[in-house]
């Protein structure tokens, strides 16, 4: 189906030798060039201030590639393949002058133009002006851009502003990379090509929905920059709200991107404000102190290099989040979210209403409600758990949890699930966006979040403390066994 | 949970030398004795007309059993204890004279009395009326008896009476082996345990439900006998219909057995009558020809040994059924099963309802519509068929079908999924009778299995032909094609 389109692409990396251009951009491209997606014309241009030549900036890559692929997917003449399509350019961004090298790259080409803002995202306007200024540009020039898009809304329209004084939105690609993985999308298949999850998809089906993304990590030598954002600029805002619409949005009429765009903006748009007097009960914000990460013992947040002690900061955030719309009434979603936390885990779990009347063994009553759990990382894949009965005839009809798995890496015979830059690359090379964040769902995001924020700065800036290597604050188990639940432990 | 129950048994076997007995109860009564569930108490008395001796009875069914027991699974000092259980006595069945032996074996024992008739029901009423005229009988026994009862409604009535004469119903268990199988009582936990599916079991879920039981053997020497019955007699009345009963049932209020059985009657009674303007559309009956099974040649139906070359039997029947009831309306049930098909495989197929909108490739809209397939033989277990999104960035937003699998073998560490005798005499040693058929399903399933047949001889009672080996005749696929439908197959 993807042999019509047009894939052939001229990408501009700006910020070509930092630290998500080695972690992600090349690694991604180097899978897609592995797995023959990248047609012979592709050409890449990497950017950057440091005044280097394209034979040392093939040199370096070859060297991190090396380090960043897998050794049984390592091919050198993959690599060779690869490295051959770069040409590397220093680059000053803020120097329009220096643009034109740019041009005499491009000679020309009927490659679709990509510009991949690998930079911070103050850099964002300045770049996009001198690409138009030096004519770079067309009606066609497609640009990917990486959160944070802004601190707040107001900070986060400057920089949708600066974008969209050169490109129209239906240029420009903002990543969320939760939405390339594998189980995400297939969250959307799942959904809405089998009735038998969508007939059950609604209040009268499903009692609550959780959704975890535990961090074993903590700041990783970014203390700085975390500290500004917090965990709920830095995680809810994009990733965890992005889950949600995909859980909880209606189905849309079709799978253009601009359907899904709108059906996940109606949920953001429904998403109940906080309000002061819900502060107690629908969020606690914690922030870690020393403990035992993975058998290490790890400091607090406040003793972590360039720590500034009376930081109010969150590294931990569990909310209760309700959707006021006709398929979510009644349904709460109880998201959390934390650095220093057992385990890296990403899960999402919907738990189904039990029977309205139970006739088995009363003491297996607690056992009756089924879940679909939704796994994120790691090791992607789905588990339905349903009751059998239990065998052995001395169990008589005793029930036992049988689950139904779909593990994707067992289900698939590819010695590899793409990772999500791959997938986004793709997309950005296929030019749909229905895996990038538009505009107003950006914007609709920030609106709440920061009514939230603003909401607990007024009531209790405080966080609770918890120790590295738990769960979080106990106020986050009160908090969903006050309605008379509990976090899923797959035990 | 049975621990409370008394299964103390003094089990007597009429006709313990026979077919039956030797195939089916003494290797229930070994692996009974292997788990450990035969309390030290519980003896056997075997009894058959041949004259020999306890200590010879016992040497044959050591021999019988080495032969039958999974060599794995077999044990000297099981063996030993179940042999040391068992007192032989030759009886002819219809001396009533004979019967004090019986008494006399008994010598007051506190154990429940089980009766186990595995003898040809013309011999039921005899037996019945000798072991309460002998006084062998009281309130507490247990009869067990086998199919078929009866060859319609009033032979079934006649064996009833008899039976009726000295037992009440709750002392009675017919036996209907399908019941006895792991996964057919998974069905109830299935169905009642599971919202997930108890919610979809609906005329507003589920398009139509497939059920097939296929034989891959012929007529095995007793054509006579079944030249009588037919395929519709002989596997539809009890085996099919009972299956059938299960999917369809309401649910039950309890797990009671009468509660479970009153269900099932309601369905029964609910069955639309085939009637004669219907005959060539709802039924199709088939008879083999000579063929191909499993790589050899086979003779056809009519040159079977001792066969009558006029006979117009089926050994193939499929069936559109329709349930009159407020849950099933519209849904049809389309049902077959035969001899000598191209494999021995019995399952069940729950077709549910596409989603009211497709949005995926059009070109894969006949995927769309989820299935449960519950397998009863080979390999018990059930698969989940989903659609999830096709792995590979090439794909796009493809589909593909991503079973999610419950196979029992896998799932329980056990070495050995109760045979379904096993189950059924340990039901009757509890004194359960659910897994038990009540008189009046037996009417019912007769009431309108009778009608058909009726009907069809009337109408044309000549069957259609079908090679050995293949899956009935051609009329049997355009039963379901008719409708827009294909059988189901595992591709």
């Amino acid at each position: 189906m993807d042999n019509q389109i047009d894939t052939r692409s001229d990408l501009m990396i700006f910020g070509a030798l930092g630290d998500l251009a080695s972690r992600k951009l090349f690694p991604a491209l180097y899978q897609l060039e592995r797995s023959g997606l990248l047609v012979r014309e592709s050409r890449v241009l990497a950017l950057a201030r440091r005044d280097i030549q394209t034979e040392e900036a093939r040199s370096l890559l070859m060297d991190q590639l090396r380090e960043r692929v897998p050794e049984a997917q390592l091919d050198n003449d993959v690599l060779d393949r690869l490295v051959s399509r770069v040409q590397y350019h220093r680059l000053d961004f803020a120097d329009l002058n220096q643009y034109r090298i740019l041009n005499e790259w491009r000679d020309g080409s009927d490659n679709s133009l990509i510009v991949y803002m690998a930079t911070p995202p103050s850099l964002y306007g300045v770049i996009a002006r001198n690409l138009r200024d030096a004519s770079c540009c067309t009606r066609k020039t497609r640009v990917v851009v990486e959160k944070p898009i802004g601190h707040d809304l107001e900070t986060s329209r400057v920089i949708n502003d600066q974008l969209a004084e050169v490109y129209r939105e239906d240029q420009i690609f903002r990543i969320d990379h939760y939405l390339g993985k594998e189980t995400v999308q297939n969250l959307i298949a799942l959904r809405f090509a089998n009735n038998f999850f969508a007939s059950q998809w609604d209040q009268n089906h499903i009692s609550h929905v959780e959704i975890t993304v535990a961090e074993s990590v903590g700041i990783e030598g970014r203390w700085g920059y975390f500290d500004k954002a917090g965990q709920i600029r830095d995680m809810i805002q994009n990733h965890l709200l992005q889950l949600l619409c995909l859980i909880a949005m209606d189905p849309p009429a079709d799978l253009s991107a601009d359907s899904i765009r709108d059906e996940k903006v109606k949920v953001l748009k429904a998403l109940k404000p906080i309000t002061p007097d819900m502060m107690e009960t629908y969020l606690v914000r914690g922030q870690y102190t020393a403990g035992s990460s993975l058998g290490q013992s790890v400091p607090g947040y406040l003793d972590e290099e360039g720590a500034d002690r009376n930081s109010v900061t969150e590294t931990f955030v569990a909310l209760k989040v309700e959707i006021e719309n006709w398929r979510w009434a009644g349904v709460p979603f109880y998201i959390r979210t934390g650095k220093r936390l057992p385990e890296k885990l990403s899960q999402i779990i919907i738990h189904f209403k039990p029977a309205p009347h139970y006739i088995f063994d009363p003491d297996q009553k607690h056992l009756a409600n089924n879940k679909l759990i939704i796994r994120l990382q790691p090791d992607e894949g789905m588990t339905l758990q349903i009751l059998t009965k239990d065998q052995g005839l001395d169990k008589g009809m005793r029930l036992r949890r049988g689950p139904l798995e779909l593990t994707f890496s067992e289900a698939f015979a590819s010695d590899h699930i793409p990772d999500a830059y791959e997938r986004l690359l793709w997309e950005v090379m296929k030019g749909s966006q229905y895996l990038f964040v538009r505009r107003d769902e950006v914007e609709h995001a920030w609106r709440w979040v920061d009514r939230l924020i603003s909401n607990w700065s007024d009531h209790n800036p405080y966080p609770k403390r918890y120790a590295a290597g738990t769960w979080g604050p106990v106020a986050s188990i009160a908090l969903i066994t006050r309605d008379g639940r509990s976090w899923y432990e797959d035990a």
